[in-house]
Formats: C-alpha cells, structure tokens, sequence
C-alpha cells in the first residue's frame, strides 16, 4: 500500500477504509439484486470519491456510467467490490490485479463454504491477491461500512449511526440482525465489518487496524475462530492496551476435552483455551450478546476509571440495594466516603435520606437535591465511578435530573458515570438525554454495574506487565530429549514409557527419581539394590493408563524380598485383570517421602499451542479441578507466580494451619522448565507430572507421562 | 371472612382483592393528592361495586358522593383504602373496624419506616386489625390491583395490562418503576401488590393467595427479608408446587458471615440461608431484574415441559451456535432427533442446510420452508421445548414466520417454545404476533434459552417428593444434654468445653470418642492408661479456637512418660503463645486411626433457623469450602443422601480411585442425629464436628465444638 503524503501514522487497513474511488463489479439495475444493493448502498452512505459501476450489459445504473469491465474504467480504482457469479469471481480478481485495485471486498458466496471444490477456489482466489498484492475481505461477506469516510460497500440493509465502536463478525446473518438492532437502540459505529471465509484478513487484521486508527475507542467482535492463535495472542495483547477488545466466541463445545486422554487435556477442552488466550492477549471476553453491547456503550462513551470504588445516587431504596449487591457479584468495592462528604450531604439532604454509600436521596426529592448529591458523591476523592438510578419521578422530570448529571460528570473527565433509570414512559425522557449526550443507560442496575465492572477489569488489564516471553534456561540437555523420541518413534510408539519420560524431564531440570525398567524379578532387585531402599514397583506398559486401578503399583518395598514378590505379584494381578496386554516390563524406582502433591501439565491446543497447567495433584485433579492454565509461549516467571496464586494449592504452599511452607520457588522453576521443554519441542502433544510432591527444600516428581505425536 | 355462597374454593385473600365495594377514606377534590389518585385510579380502573370517597369537608368529589366518616355510608363496606394523615389513621382503622370493613389498604406513611415512635404506631394498627378481624395492606404501601376484578386501588399512575403474572413488591417505588416499564413492553399482570411495611399481610400471604386463585399462572416477588423463615418454607413449598415462584431476593450483604465465629457460621451468611430456604421452598430465585421478568413471561405462557431435551430451529448459523452454547452453559440438554424427523428435515431443506440440532434452514429459506423444519423439529419425541431463531428476513416477512410458529405450537401444547427474533425494525412484525399471541420472545438467543431453562428447572423441582419433616431417633438421651448445658450455663459460659461437646453429642448417637479433662499431669495419666493407649491431648480454653495453631495439642502419646511430658509441653506452648489465656485443663482422648476427614455442622440463621452443613473436613474446610447446606427442620434421610451426593465428599465416601468404599451410611445418620439434637435444643447457636472421620465400617468424631446461646 502507497503512503499518502500526510506524516501523521495511518492504521493498517487505511486504504480499504478511505478508498480514493471505488468500482461495484457486478452491479445491477435490477433491485433486490445484491450487484444493485451495494451501490444503492455505496451512493446513499455519501461516499464523496468516484464510484464506477461495471457490468458489460448495461450503460448506466442509478445514474452513473457503467462500464463493461475493471480494465474499461479510465481513472484509477482504489477499492473494488465483486458481487458476480462465484464461475467468474476469479476471473474478476485477475482483472482488478491487472488494473492495479489495491482491496477487494469479495461478497460472492460458493467458497470455502460449500466443500471442497470451493475451497480449492478460495486458494486460487487468495494466490490471485497475493500475487497483485491486493488485500481482501472475504469472500462471501456481507461487505463493510465506515462512518467516518462514509462509505457502505456492503449489501446490508441499512447503514449504522457514527460512533466510536468499531464492529467485526465472522457471521453475515448475526451483522445484519445487529446492524438493524443498533439503528432501533442508538447505538453507533465507526467501523462495522462482515469479515466472511476470512481468506485473507481476518479478525487481527481488523482488531490491529481499529486500534491504530484515530477514532474506535472500542473494538467489538464475533467469532466462531481465531485464524492463527499466536499471532492473534501476541499482536491483540498491544492492540488491546490501546483499544480495548471486547468480544464474543461462540461454540464453546465439549468435543474437544472428551477426545483428550490425560488429565491436563480432560481439564482444558477449547473454550479454556479461548479463555486463557484472550485473558493473556488482555481481551475481555463477554459471555452473551447483551454483555457485549452493554460493555461496548460504557466503553465507548465513559473513560477507564482510576480503580475499582463504586458510589451509588439513588432516589429509592430497592434499587440502591440491588446495585449494592451486583457491586459485590462482580468484585468492585462499594466506595467509602470521606467525612466532609457525608458532613455537605447530611447538611442538603432530609433527614431521613441515607448519606452513606448507597445514598438514596429519597423519592421526593427535587433534580436540583438529585443532582448535588450527584455531584458530592462523584467529587469524593474515594470514588472511581458513580452510579446514577432513579425510579418514578414523583413530581420531577427524569430528564431534568439526567441533565444535571451530564453536567456535573463533565468536572471529573477522568470518572465514569452509568445511569439506570427504571421504568417505560415515565423515564423515557431521561434516557433520551442520556443518549444525546453519550452517557451510557442501561434498563436495569445490574447491567450497568456490569458494564462498568467491564471498564474497571479493563482499567487492571493494561496496569499488568505486557506480555512476555517464556523463561528459559541455559542448562538443558536437548540431545538426550531428541534421542529419547527417536527411540519412541523407532519402536512406532507415541507415548513413552515411565523411564523414558522421567529421562526426557530430568534432561530439563526437573527434579524427577530415576526409573529402572526391569524386565525379571532379578533385574528389579538389582536396580533397587543400586537406587536404595524404599522402592516402588510400577508396571510399565503403554496401554495401561491407571496403573493402581489394576493392581500394578507396589509402594515401600524394603528388601531384595519384597522386590521380587512385588515384581511377580504385578505381574499377576495385570495377567489377571487384563489378560493379553503387553507389558514392557516393571519399573523400579526409589521411594520418595510424602509431601503435598501437586500436578503440572501440558495440553497442546490447535490454534494457541501448548497450555501449561498447575494445581492440586495425586487423586486431588479430577476431584477438586483446582487448575490454573496459561500458554506456554508467553510463561515469565512473574506469570508462573500468578497462576500458582490462582489455586488452592498457593495456599498450601505458604503453610496453611500450622504446616510449613513447602519450596514454592523449587514448583515454580519446574514449571517453568517443563513449559520451555514443550515450547522446544513442539512434537510432545500431552505431559503430566503427577504427582509432583513438593517439601519444604525441594520438590520430586513421582510420576511423569509424556505422549508425543 | 364470610364466604359466598358459591362452592369454588376461593382463595385466601379472594375478599381483598374482590370486594363488593370500596370506601376511599382522606379522598381528595386536589389533583396531585394521593387521596385524590386513589380515587380517579379506582375509578379508572373499571371497578364495578359502589365506591364511597370519604372526606368531612367535601360533598362530592370526581361526581360521587362524598361521605364525612365510613360510619356515615349507609351500605356495608368491604374494603377501605386508607390514605389519611398519619396522626388520624388509626381512629380511620378503628372507625371501619366498627363499620365491620373487612380489608383495609393503608398507604399512609410514618410508621415503622420513621423509627421508634412509628414502630408504636404500628402495633397499635395492627393491634386494631386483630380486634376487629380486618386484613391490611402496607402500612407505608402503594396500594394494590387485580386487573380480573378489575380495581386499582393505589396512587400509582397507571394500571397494569391484564395477564396472568401476580406481583408483590417490598419496595414501592420498584412497583411503580416496573408497572411503568411492563406497559412499554406490553407485559401484562393479574394481581400487582405493593407490600409496604408488611405489618399483616407478607410475601407468604400473597404467594399463598396467588397460587389458590384460578387465574395467576406465575408469582412473582421482590423481596428484602422473609417475615416468618419457617412458616416461609413449609407453606411456600405447597403453593409453589401448584404455581411457580419467582423472587429477587436483594440485600445480600456479608456482614452476617464475617459476625459468626465458627467454621460453619463462617461458610453460610445469610445469603446462603436464602438460598437454601428457597431451594427447599420450590421457589425458583432470579439473579437479576432482567432474569425475573424473563422467567415471569415464560412462565405466564407456557407449559412446564416434560423433560430437558431442547431443540433448535434457525435461519443463520452464528446465533444457532450462540443458542447451543447457551443451553449447554444453563445444564439442559440438546435434542437428538430420531431417523424419521431426520429424513424428512433432509427431504424437505435444501442440501447446505443443516437438519441436526441446531437445525439451520439457511437465510434463503421461506416462511414455509421454517414452518415446515419447526413442526418437524416440535413433533420430535425427543424434543421437550425449541427455541426459534431469526436473523435478517431475506425477502420473507417475519410476521409470517411467526404465524407458523404460533400455529404449528398448538398442535403440541405440552412442550414448550421460546423465540428470539435478533434485529430491530426489520423483525419487529414477528415480534408484534409473538407477543399478541401469548408466545415469548427475547431480544437475544441467550436470554430465550435461560428462560427455557428456569420453565424446565421447575419441572423438576416439582417432581422432588414433598418438604419432609426431620429425621427423628428415639434412642437419644435429652436429660444428659439438658444437664450438661445446665452446667455451663452456671458457669456463665456459652462455649462447651471438648468433653462437654462430646457428651452431648453421644447423648445423641454421635460416635464422639470420649474425653477426660485433666488439670494435673498425674490426672492425665491416669485417663490415659484407662482408655488406652495411643491418646492425643488437647488444651481446653473456650478462648482457644485453633489449638494446634498455639501448639496445644499432641497426637499420638503412646505411654505415661511421653503424656506426662506432652501435658507439661502444652501448658509451656500455651501461656508462651498466649500469656494470661485462661485454661481449663488438658482434655486427654483416645486417638482414633486416620481416614477420611469430614465436616458436620450447624449455624443458625436468624429467619429460617437451624441450618447444617457437611463436606469434605479437616484443613480443607476453608480451602475447598466444598459444603453443602440444609434446613434442619426438614432434613429427611432422601434429603441427607442429596446432600452428600453435592459434596466432593460423595466420591471419596463412593471409593474412589482404587480407595474403598466408605460407611456413606454411618456419614448420614451422624447428619440426622446433629439435625435432631439442633431442632430439639433450641439453644444449640453453633456447632462443629470436625473431622468427623469416615472408616469403611463406621464414623469417629474427633472433636465436636458447641455454643450455646
């Protein structure tokens, strides 16, 4: 793309945005074709530049010369939007490169969508803009709009109002329905993109553009995926810092945690990858539709408050409660007021008001008491953010009330303030000055104190420390990791046994007993002989998952004698239990002392790679699910601390009732180097420490699973 | 009250809210008067009985005669409605009580709500009442209407569209807010109460009343406190089981919990007490004001239905997803349809489409084409209720879509259907024959789809076998309890000591191990060597709540020097830690062998009574919090057995992972015997059995605390 002569930094996708001119390849004279709709559309957004209509059977449309083709058009185009029949979209591609388009906007369905022939359309589609160095929004979208420019290049019908929310989906229909929604609610946008197949630019494609463009103060989105979850996890996390992104993932389904086989990968399933993912890139993920518009008004009109005090103005007890207790639900704090607060509120309001926080200044009370106690509360240097609710005006007028809260907000820019004003008609008046005036109301409190618990989690978001790069650690032995796999892979196994694994963790610094694979009873009583006593006796056999369950685990054997009839014991109960499974032999291993058993793990996910988990181990995992998980890309240690804290295994950890601190540092280093093995290794697919015991010098870890793919 | 001649059971307050005729005592000639609103309200309101305004100073008011006292009206009075003056409400009361008025609705103020004085006030009125067999409403309320009489009597302004939802509301101005509001949305009400001061007639009262009458399909209620916890529970869980109960409960503050000392008392809070009576009263609780009004239309119009099975029918893919999601996320299960609903969804869609659940019948499809997918999809038999799902009408009319739905649902009246027709204008005709129609519609998928899940929540609810009375033993010994508390009380103490604790709690069957206080080592050895060794000391301070926190305890003596040793140890940790500490001895116990550490406890809440808690015990009480909680009043064996069946505490009792089975049996007769000596010792404020240790064949309490009030 050719930067325009201006210095000031245009945002990535400028160009596709403010097109100099456009071309409507496709276009029709007949309505309700999309070919006419789209230009209908481009012509009544305003767009001041050249629009250039092409179709070789007609002279003009809608007032403009037609032109038979792309190449046909005299002046330069910028932008070309293609709505012809999916047999001759390539075609139309070609021609657009040829006449040095710089963006298409594809809205021609028959793609990826419709199986393979599609797909295979859709690859030569995108080769085609590559090679021409175009860019491209679908195909089969709806189109996109910009109210700043203006310009709607899109077949939708109707254009948003201008506003500051910038707008992305990855489903046409869900646009159209909010679009239509929006126009009925108020709301507006600066951008609002169909992003379709997303063959070529995708949702950070349009995430990084809105932040960097000097008029989204919020980006929204729709997804069903992400297109490439590292890239989207390590570019979004500086986009979010400057815009914040709020959106919505849907299809959260169980297919994926069911398909898994180890702990770590039953506990993740998709949709905690999504939550970890969006958590690090700093995304807040809103949960249902409502949610992300709720959030979206607050963060498009109201400015990321200090911290998280919440001052409530009510003129009626009910609602101040309910707005208290959703203060609570969403973990802000009720702000507590300094004394000459209460001393000027006690002074204005009647006796019977409550001064203290909620203040409800009574039903009764006139927009001017109203709206000094508004302005009392919102000066309060404890306060963060005010929340405004009125119910039946008796004798007021609630718009009234709402324009002297308008006012009053505008003497602390740097506070939020979101309004709740209940009921139909008798409040309608109050909302309208809301809206006019771009201080965000909501229906009920709840959702107001929600959005603003948006904006507060927000506000902590960009405090934190930008995303980081995975400590790593100079003293690794990856040859000894490389010939273990090979060994695996030559065998024609994926996963390893219990020596090869507590090899593969040692070789990385983790702190596991060395393991002797005995294949006789005489074998097993000369590795346990060398190790020392206590030892354990574990079966050793890839098909055999809980190896206790069947009787193949002997613990604290103490001499040669109990080694051998341990030895031969395992190999009874598995004969019996499950007669015909190949086992490799028994496993010998020194016994380590009891401890607090904890399980660090690895899942691998398709789109955001591996996941790193840690919590409460041994029979605790399944039970309890106390597990905290993040990416293993970007594990600093500052992160590994954070995570340790989310579960309740910290608190054990720091002596819980009378018991000593156990070696957190120690748990923190292995999970820091079983997250650089993974990261180096990118071929383990699954890996649990379980238990990894942790003592108060050190910790062990008893038993390690690695599968590789 | 004098029941009419008809043989219809009519319900409890059938006279309150039907009454032959009415007087409006402090009528008013001055618009903007609250005697005044009255007045024009019930005239406005169509009532049809004689309506007598009640004013000394006027002769006719809105053109009906105006009588000086209700004395002076020559016809019988059933109901007055009283909005005089505070200072001449109660000679108004006694005044009608002599008419022989049966039903009094006091919407004067300055009662109980202004403090001390009003509070006096208000028992003199009620006082009245009672003599003269008159019910009230409020004081200090709005009023209240039925839209089936039809009457309005309140100074609200407006009345409700008539509809089949009954209101109750604790806070006035919340009534007028939500009237207001239902109007704008078209949401129609059979009975709409506000409650006011509740000095007669309460929650109970009206959701009894609701549920008797032949026209309220739901209730609903806003609530701060519940009058009479007890009376509460048993009789909301009768009406509730008839007609279905929704309430917002605000007030959900933590300063109960962090007043109570105990491990129990601590966990509850009164919240919890809510929760619990509420759950065991059938009544389903909203989390929000949004989630009340969603349930309420729900339920106003459609059936229970059978089963959790939910089938989806849509138009575009992203808000069918959104909807899958959701049903997941709420625990209600996705239809699978037979092979014959299958073939024929496939015969009759077009190829791309999809005919499994969530059925996508694509953007293009017709009306017809979605009336067709949605019989199919209802006339499943593995489909409990759908859900149908609209975005962006390409070229088809909303309001036909609709229709077909309407119609097509009659055909199935048992299951339930639920609508969210996503957009603004463009589907505002769908919504306009759903809402005429009497079939629910939401503004986004999610919320029709929690809707739906609150209709198939109650379904279950009712098919729950009925409140029970507590589970009662005879062989318990009252007198040893009554002595013991009999004792501590002469010493001015309200904590038991241990071998108080565990006398009490064997006198009730309690496997407590027994305990003997020694204030000299020789007196502990001499415990010792009778109840054999290895024992555990403790010290015994009703000061000390964490003994091994101050190293006052020592397990595992295992003969008289190392006793003698451990009490001298003790007292030195004791007085060192806590210097000037009063103590009362050393208790010496019989150590019991380790297992599986469990919790039984009793907090008591203020309005609903004892509540009992179990769950995994021992250090992980506070850690895990995995506790769940019942009604002692009603603490039936099948109610101990769900009890534990929500605790992590099931699975370990269950044998898990290659772990034995525990005596799960021994764990719930030690519930119902705790439950039993709780409900029968009133004083009993607190109470602890922690661990309760659970061995393959039976159950040992360690250390059983008691406070008694």
């Amino acid at each position: 793309m050719v930067e325009s002569s201006s210095t000031v930094r245009k945002s990535s996708l400028h160009d596709l945005f403010h097109p100099e001119s456009v071309a409507v390849v496709g276009a029709s004279r007949a309505e309700g074709k999309i070919g006419h709709s789209i230009l209908r559309n481009l012509i009544d957004s305003g767009y001041q530049g050249p629009i250039y209509p092409v179709n070789p059977k007609e002279q003009e449309i809608l007032g403009l010369v037609c032109y038979p083709s792309v190449g046909a058009i005299p002046e330069p185009v910028d932008l070309a939007a293609v709505a012809v029949p999916v047999a001759a979209a390539l075609e139309v591609a070609r021609q657009c490169g040829e006449k040095g388009v710089r963006s298409l906007v594809v809205v021609t369905a028959g793609f990826k969508e419709v199986g393979q022939e599609g797909l295979r359309l859709e690859k030569e589609l995108v080769d085609i803009c590559r090679r021409y160095r175009m860019t491209m929004v679908g195909p089969n979208c709806l189109g996109i709009m910009d109210t700043r420019t203006p310009m709607n290049v899109s077949f939708s019908a109707g254009f948003p109002h201008r506003g500051d929310i910038a707008f992305f989906s990855q489903s046409g229909a869900l646009c159209a329905a909010i679009l239509d929604w929006s126009l009925k609610r108020g709301i507006g946008f600066s951008k609002f993109v169909s992003m379709g197949n997303k063959a070529i630019l995708d949702e950070l494609s349009f995430i990084r553009d809105a932040a960097e463009d000097d008029y989204s103060k919020v980006i929204l989105g729709y997804i069903e995926d992400v297109r490439s979850g590292e890239a989207f996890v390590e570019q979004v996390a500086r986009a979010a810092r400057k815009t914040p992104v709020v959106i919505i993932k849907s299809g959260t389904s169980q297919a994926g945690a069911q398909a898994a086989s180890s702990h770590t990968g039953a506990l993740a399933g998709s949709s905690l990858a999504y939550d970890v993912a969006f958590r690090q890139a700093g995304v807040i993920r809103a949960e249902t539709m409502e949610e992300l518009f709720d959030y979206a008004i607050a963060f498009a009109t109201q400015p990321v408050p200090p911290g998280r005090r919440v001052g409530i103005v009510t003129n009626s007890g009910g609602p101040g409660i309910i707005a208290t207790d959703q203060v609570e639900a969403q973990g802000l704090s009720m702000a507590r007021f300094q004394k000459e607060t209460l001393e000027v509120l006690r002074r204005t309001l009647p006796p019977a008001a409550n001064v203290y926080n909620p203040v409800d200044v009574l039903g009764d009370a006139s927009a001017e008491t109203y709206r000094t106690a508004f302005r009392l509360v919102l000066a309060d240097p404890g306060v963060d953010a005010v929340v405004c609710l009125l119910t039946r005006p008796a004798g007021i007028d609630p718009a009234d009330v709402a324009r002297g809260i308008v006012e009053e907000r505008r003497r602390f820019p740097e506070k939020a303030v979101v309004a709740a004003f209940l009921g139909g008609e008798n409040v309608h008046g109050g909302n309208e000055v809301f809206r006019d005036s771009g201080l965000p109301s909501y229906e009920f409190p709840e959702r107001a104190v929600k959005a603003l618990s948006g904006l507060m989690r927000y506000g902590e978001l960009v405090k934190e420390p930008p995303l980081g790069r995975g400590q790593a650690f100079d003293d690794v032995d990856r040859e000894t990791v490389r010939r273990v796999f090979a060994e695996v892979r030559k065998e024609g196994r994926t996963v390893l046994l219990g020596n090869e694994a507590h090899r593969v963790a040692r070789a990385y610094g983790v702190n596991a007993a060395p393991i002797h694979l005995a294949t006789r009873a005489i074998e097993a009583v000369g590795a346990a002989e060398e190790l020392g006593y206590p030892v354990v006796l574990k079966v050793a056999s890839p098909k055999i998952v809980h190896k206790s369950d069947v009787g193949g685990v002997k613990l604290g054997l103490e001499g040669p004698g109990e080694v051998r009839e341990g030895f031969l014991e395992i190999l009874e109960n598995v004969s019996r239990v499950m007669p015909g499974v190949p086992i490799d032999g028994v496993e010998v291993q020194k016994m380590l002392p009891g401890g607090t058993e904890l399980i660090v793990g690895v899942t691998r996910d398709l789109q955001f790679g591996p996941l790193v988990a840690f919590g409460l181990g041994g029979i605790w995992v399944n039970l309890l699910k106390d597990v905290s998980f993040r990416l293993a890309r970007n594990l600093t240690m500052a992160e590994i601390d954070k995570m340790i804290m989310e579960t309740k295994a910290y608190t054990l950890l720091h002596g819980y009732r009378g018991r000593p601190p156990l070696d957190a540092k120690a748990v923190a280093e292995t999970i820091a180097r079983v997250a650089q093995l993974v990261r180096e290794f990118p071929e383990i697919a699954e890996m649990d420490i379980n238990p990894l015991v942790a003592y108060e010098d050190g910790v062990g870890a008893l038993d390690v699973k690695i599968t590789i793919s």
